[in-house]
């Protein structure tokens, strides 16, 4: 068994990483997406980064998987009582992981290193790397202007209609040298793009300059997961986001996104009907149960992907001869 | 009845405060101690400040003054996982004021500003005023050399023995305007030096080049409240650091550090034996409850030490008639 790469971000995504962790422990890494990175009260928030953090060091909450179980806001009531801001919401634990990384930026740091050090301490095996070490901010394109996507999924929940995306520092980004080795190891044996939206979450990843030739560089195959089930998102913006820019919200739009990245796509079950759609846009597919409730689905995707992975490789092989 | 002054720091001094406010409101200022600010995790913390806020907002907790009722520690339990300080440990409702007071100094705004905003915000009706904008750090000087006071009482927890003080900073700290125009006040009515450690807590006050001076100016009497009862301090560390320097913990000893300053002591009824060699010092001596149990019990010292203040002023009225 080789090196495991997995592209991430949001809580879908985490939990895809975790199930990815416990079959791999040390050797997967995640390259994560920051591209909804954002300052607030002058402390550096990586959303995306701690999401994976807490999934993978089994603290998530379960039914807000973007914050550590038993979260509490006691600071956030003390912040209001003196005149803070009331928006985005403060939680305690989750204030933990933006106070050492501020501290750690404004002491020269990199993020990579910072983030590496969360791990370490947190008993974390696989090593979550951010997509750069440089700053990548998504905005959504609307009626009235460019708007940080913090902002847009935050305080304007969604509501203005996007008409675009952009990443703005993603083509001037960095690729660390973290990424750069795991990318580049002899045994990599899969890249999986783990359920998120692929226009805010997967894509900035993706912008970045060179990451999509270093992806296919190794020859190892690329899989994605759906984040479409049934024609709709499970979780989050992805499903309004797509109408909003007049795409049918369907794991057929997510592979067109991917096309010419991917070698192989996995479909929920209830989207059967789809795989030989997915097929004639030059795609291998696989409809397995996408939708993870448990910590079992979790490990049983992952293993769904993984063997997945290798019949796509040998599939592949086979074409070649 | 006109404009109150008064020197404060600490729990002691923030109960004393509490009382004042009570009975005269917004035409109460308070000068507070900043020797023991400290940086920790990049944020400004301003302990007596704090303190003060939490007291006079109604929201301090009653077995631990110096934090709001009901403080946890959420955040600290996620910090020691991904690998933060255990020390200080850190509140969640604590730390809302460090994190507003570190965007507003990195916004360029005075310490003094952000203070007054908060008690605005808070509903505080008297003046909270640093007793400067610029840094002063008081250290312990010990045969280890000098060491912060809040390492020195935390950290440490006072077993250094303490050969002096310094108060780095004090001779080119600047008085605030805000501090300038209440020591100018036309109806100035008196000066309280609160309850509180005299060399660590009202010591940088006084050390602020032109402070005494200042204090004296219109006139008003100044009155000092023991933080000493029946040879011990009450709370922290003021009994040990006067034994270390080698001064009899006892209200004689305040006095004379006081010297030349105050017109009035209020010693403990406990040390009613005392007021004769009290007022040998040539300074004016009354007994009274000093030790604040209960709500009430603040409310009345502030009546005894306003009253007392009055006497001063009448008889030093008939000393030069």
């Amino acid at each position: 068994m080789g090196t495991v790469v997995a592209l991430t971000g949001q809580f879908g995504g985490a939990k895809l990483a975790y199930g990815l962790q416990q079959l791999r422990g040390k050797d997967l890494a995640l390259i994560v997406n920051t591209g909804d990175d954002y300052d607030h009260l002058g402390l550096a928030f990586s959303p995306d980064l701690d999401t994976t953090l807490y999934a993978l060091g089994g603290v998530a909450s379960a039914a807000a998987g973007w914050e550590p179980e038993g979260e509490t806001r006691a600071l956030q009531g003390m912040l209001k009582a003196i005149g803070g801001p009331e928006q985005p919401l403060l939680g305690d634990k989750s204030l933990a992981a933006p106070l050492l990384r501020t501290q750690g930026l404004a002491a020269g740091r990199r993020l990579t290193e910072i983030t590496l050090d969360f791990c370490r301490h947190a008993g974390i095996a696989a090593r979550v790397l951010p997509m750069s070490d440089d700053p990548v901010r998504t905005h959504v394109l609307t009626d009235d202007g460019a708007i940080p996507f913090p902002e847009y999924f935050g305080q304007l929940a969604c509501a203005p209609r996007a008409r675009g995306l952009e990443y703005a520092g993603a083509d001037q980004a960095r690729i660390p040298d973290e990424v750069l080795d795991v990318l580049h190891a002899a045994d990599l044996e899969a890249v999986v793009i783990c359920p998120a939206n692929p226009y805010h979450t997967i894509r900035p990843i993706l912008d970045i300059s060179g990451m999509r030739e270093l992806l296919r560089k190794r020859g190892a195959p690329v899989v994605a997961v759906t984040p479409i089930v049934g024609g709709k998102a499970l979780k989050g913006s992805a499903g309004k986001m797509m109408r909003d820019l007049g795409k049918e919200p369907s794991p057929r739009a997510v592979v067109i996104e991917y096309l010419r990245l991917i070698d192989g796509f996995v479909l929920d079950r209830e989207d059967t009907h789809l795989v030989e759609s997915v097929r004639s846009l030059g795609v291998q597919a696989l409809a397995a149960q996408t939708v993870m409730r448990s910590l079992d689905d979790r490990v049983a995707l992952a293993r769904t992907v993984l063997d997945f992975a290798r019949t796509v490789r040998e599939h592949r092989a086979m074409e070649v001869e």
